[in-house]
Formats: C-alpha cells, structure tokens, sequence
C-alpha cells in the first residue's frame, strides 16, 4: 500500500479545509501568525485519522472534514505555547512563532486557534447530540494535554521519574489526541458508543507507541536523516522510557543531562545503552502497544480505510524520523 | 435595590459551581494555578449576569449555572494571558499567576481554564441544540476576545488610533463577553433566538460601557480609592477614547506617554481634559450606550430579575472603581 499517498489524499481536503474554516481576516497579523504553524504543513496524520475513522465506519469524509480540521489546529496550538514554553526557536525548520511574532502574538495565535477549533467543530455534518459529544472529547482532551504538559515540565527537575509516570505523561501529551482524533471520527460516522469507545483506546495506544518510538529514533537515527544531532535528548537529561530504564538499572551514563557531547561520546552512550537492553526495551513496548492497538480494529469491518488505519499503526514504530 | 446583596446572592453559587466544576485533581500545582485568579474572587459580574437573564426568562438559576461558571473561566483565562502579554504583575491585589507560578505556568493554568469552560459548558441543563449553540457562542466569543486583546497591543505603537478603532477594539476585548453571558443566559433559560440576540445587544452595549467608563475613572477618582495614580493611562500614553478625542482635537498633553509625573502635572492635565470636554465626551457615550442598552430590556416581562439587569447597567457608569 502506498500509505504515504493515502494520506496525502485525506490531507489535501484537510488544507482546503484550513483555509476555508479560518481564513486571513482582521487583525491581518493576528490570522497570519494563527495560519503559520498549519499553513506549514506537516504529516497530518491526526485530521486523516478523523477521516479515515468515519470512512471505516461507511461515512463520507466530507462530514468530517471541519472535525478533522478542528483536531487539526489543536494539535497546532499545542505545539505554539509548548515552544514558547520549551524555548524551542525552530518548528517544521522554520522560526517558531513566538519568534515571529513575539511572545504575546503566539500566546494569542495559540488562543485564537483554540477558539477557532471548537468553533470549527460545531460545523461537522451531524446532529447536535454528536456534535456537543464531540466538542465534549475535544474539551477534556485539551484539558488532558495540558496536564500532560505540566508534568513534562515538572519532570524537568525531577531525577526520580518512574516509568509509570512517563508513561501517563506521554499518553496525556500525545496519545489522547489520537485517541480524540479516532473517537470523533467514529462518533461523526455514525458508529456505535461502543466502537468508537475501541477505536479510541486504539488511537490511544498507538499515540503512546508514537511517543516511545520518538525516543528511540533519537538514539538509532544518524544525523543526516534525523536533522539534528543523534542523542540529544541524553544530552538535555530528557526522562525518556530509554534513560528512565537505564537509570533505573543503575547504567551510568555520563554524557545524560551535560548539555553537551563529542561524537565519540554519545556513540559509547548509545553502544551503552543497547548493550544494558534500554533501547530495545522501549522499541518492544511501542511494538506492543502497536500490536494490542491493531488487534482492536477487529471492531470494524474490513475495508481499504481500515487497512490503512493498520498501516498507520506500523508506521508509528517502522517510520524512521 | 442592594445591587451588590442580589449580585452576591447568585455569586456564592458560581463559588460554589467553581469548586465542583473545576475540583483541584492532579497534577496538583495545575489546577491550584488554574483556580488561583477565580478563587480571588472578582465581581462576577458576567456569570450573576447569565443566571440573571435565564431568571428573566423564567428560568431557574440551577439549570444555567455550569453555563455561568464556563463564562466566568473564559473571563479568568483571558486575565491570565493578557497579565503575561501585558507584564501585569498585581490582579486583584495579589502577585499575577506567572510571577507565582511562572510563564510556562500561567500559559498552561490559562489553557486548562479555557479548555475546562467548555467542558462544564456541556454540562448546563438544556437539549444538546440549545447547548451547541452555547459552545458555538463562546467559541465566537473566545475568537472575538483574541482579537481584541491583539488590537490592544498593537495600538501601543501607533499614533494614530482613530475613534472608531478603539471602540472596534473594547467592543471585542470586553464587550463581547457581556454579550454571550446574556445570551447563553436567554437560550438556556429557554428565550427566542429573538429575544436572545436583543440580550445579546444589551450585554455588549453595557459592556462597551463599561470600559469607556473604566477610562473615566481612571481620570476622575482620588488615589485612595483608586487603588493606584491617578491619570496613571495618560502617563502610559494609552489610547483612551478621552486621549483619542483630546489629541484629535490638538490638545497637547506634556504628560502623555512620558511614564511619569508630578500630582501637578497630572492635575493639571486632567483640568486641560476636563476643559477640552475630553472626559465628558467619553462619559456621555458611555451613558448613551448604557441608555441605548436599557432600551432594549423592554423585551422581557417585568420582574425582580429584570430589575437587576437594569441596575447592573446603571452600575457600569456609576461605579467609582
């Protein structure tokens, strides 16, 4: 399958979308610093879940589309206030928006994304009962990543993070989005409580899996594919799955939080790291949630938009930046 | 009428609807940050006002109070942002939630307020049509308030600000919310979509008020009950609708812009404004808008409640702080 192209498919309709469900208005400025992150582009890979979803579930994915398109700038304004947080300067390899536009205009073209989104998801194709079900998964899971963020921060200075605790982190982070992303495209298709209640707990699963294997292709990934240095989460002393195993193993890893490393180092860490197991540690639970994640897609019948919902699970854990 | 006895009736149950609504569950720092600015009370003036105008239309406050409290958090959130963009330090007398919990913390505490507004908007006694509508209002009105706020700033650095620029601007900073609190109030109360956009126009009309007014005040209250300078706006060099019409009518004012002055100076100027009509200008628009406003409460029936909103929007253009 050409999974790439399937999703390109949906995604089209998803850039449409954007420019039709929030055009450049006034405040001119305002809407270009809201439109940049999206207009920027990206895998899509949330707003095509959506649509892929309802297909599954016999819907057209014209319904959907404001839906997937609201899923779509939550996920953007999650990453401009997470970057003016993070002081992440660089997003898509372009200038982060508060870099842009300041700090002020991206706190207000992440709000106006916010609002834009429940506004936008008010527009899907289906009757109110839905439609207020949806906005009430969007409410929580934006609530559920700004928990999720709040710990990533906390565990900034924390040395005694638990697997358990990232892992709750992660699934708050990253892998209720997904999970949203799936349950409303059930929901707007037309599926039962019960399926989409699935098939958000598949999309869950397989956001974790997304988020684990982040930090492996931070380790396995050579610099000119990666784009940016292999490692460098050790070096910032990030609480990764990886280095939580490691710690906890008592491996001592002396590049892990430095700031800095020779490439001869962070070689010796990584050999290091294979070598107590942490890294196949992390790529084996990504594989595992991936395969529970699958195995629930049992609930739907069999279709070529199912089959590429299986594709996108592998993808998680096979992608290689 | 005890204005502020019948305010304080309806604002102990939005207390209370803020600590079932939003309870401080974990991340524990989160939602303490989250709860810090409505815990601290405030007039509630925009929440009294939706159970208000649902109690005009006949209906019981209980049904609309999730309604009153997410408009109370929408009005939260937008003080935690602005106090950042703004670098306000002091809200209601005490340290502002970024220089408590810091800026990455006051950007999630605002997040999680908004994405919980529209969660426990879900939750009003209504059918799920009347409730969409609500999310759908309040969404506008989130997007109406960015705008605003981004308007706000930019008109720091331009000379230029025409009259009608500026009451574009308060229409969407503040106005717009007293709008959606009548509203939402007349659609859960059970109101015609008539009798709920005349609300509509009531609310925004005092709430235009209300900040033209605000500028007043800054000009004609005594230090000790203002709580800060006086003319402290006119030392900021902001564009008040009274710096608007004094500078468009080519009074000089040495003071504008200059961040300090003597109490002579500042006397001094206010008795130039005074004398220029600059201050009576903005407080005969303001008192024509509250007229206007009045007007339009002839749509509903007489009652206790009625009474109320009539004297809540006396209360924007005779209140002394």
């Amino acid at each position: 399958m050409d999974l790439i192209g399937e999703i390109k498919k949906r995604s089209v309709r998803v850039d449409k979308g954007i420019e039709d469900y929030l055009p450049v208005s006034r405040p001119v400025e305002l809407y270009k610093a809201a439109r940049y992150l999206p207009d920027a582009g990206g895998k899509r890979l949330r707003p095509a879940i959506v649509i892929l979803t309802a297909e599954a579930v016999g819907s057209e994915p014209e319904k959907v589309l404001p839906a997937a398109v609201a899923v779509e700038l939550v996920h953007n304004f999650t990453l401009v206030h997470d970057d003016i947080m993070d002081r992440d300067d660089i997003r898509r390899g372009m200038p982060a928006v508060h870099v842009k536009w300041g700090e002020a205009g991206a706190i207000l073209a992440g709000d106006t994304l916010y609002a834009k989104a429940f506004e936008i998801m008010t527009r899907a194709e289906s009757d109110p009962a839905n439609l207020l079900k949806c906005v009430d998964i969007l409410s929580k899971t934006c609530r559920d990543i700004c928990e999720g963020q709040w710990m990533d921060v906390e565990f900034e200075d924390r040395a005694d993070v638990t697997e358990e605790e990232y892992l709750d982190m992660i699934e708050k982070k990253t892998g209720v989005l997904y999970a949203a992303a799936c349950k409303i495209g059930a929901i707007l298709g037309g599926a039962s409580d019960e399926t989409a209640e699935t098939l958000y707990e598949f999309g869950r699963l397989i956001g974790i899996a997304f988020q684990i294997y982040d930090d492996v292709i931070d380790m396995i990934t050579p610099e000119e594919i990666l784009g940016k240095v292999r490692g460098s989460d050790l070096m910032e002393g990030k609480k990764t799955l990886i280095a939580i195993h490691a710690l906890s193993n008592g491996l001592k890893l002396d590049i892990f939080g430095r700031g800095e490393a020779s490439t001869e180092e962070i070689n010796e860490a990584v050999r290091l790291l294979e070598e107590s197991g942490s890294i196949n540690y992390a790529r084996d639970l990504a594989i595992s949630y991936v395969t529970k994640g699958k195995s629930l897609l049992d609930v739907l019948e069999d279709s070529g938009s199912k089959d590429i919902l299986l594709a996108i699970a592998d993808y998680m854990i096979q992608r290689s930046h």
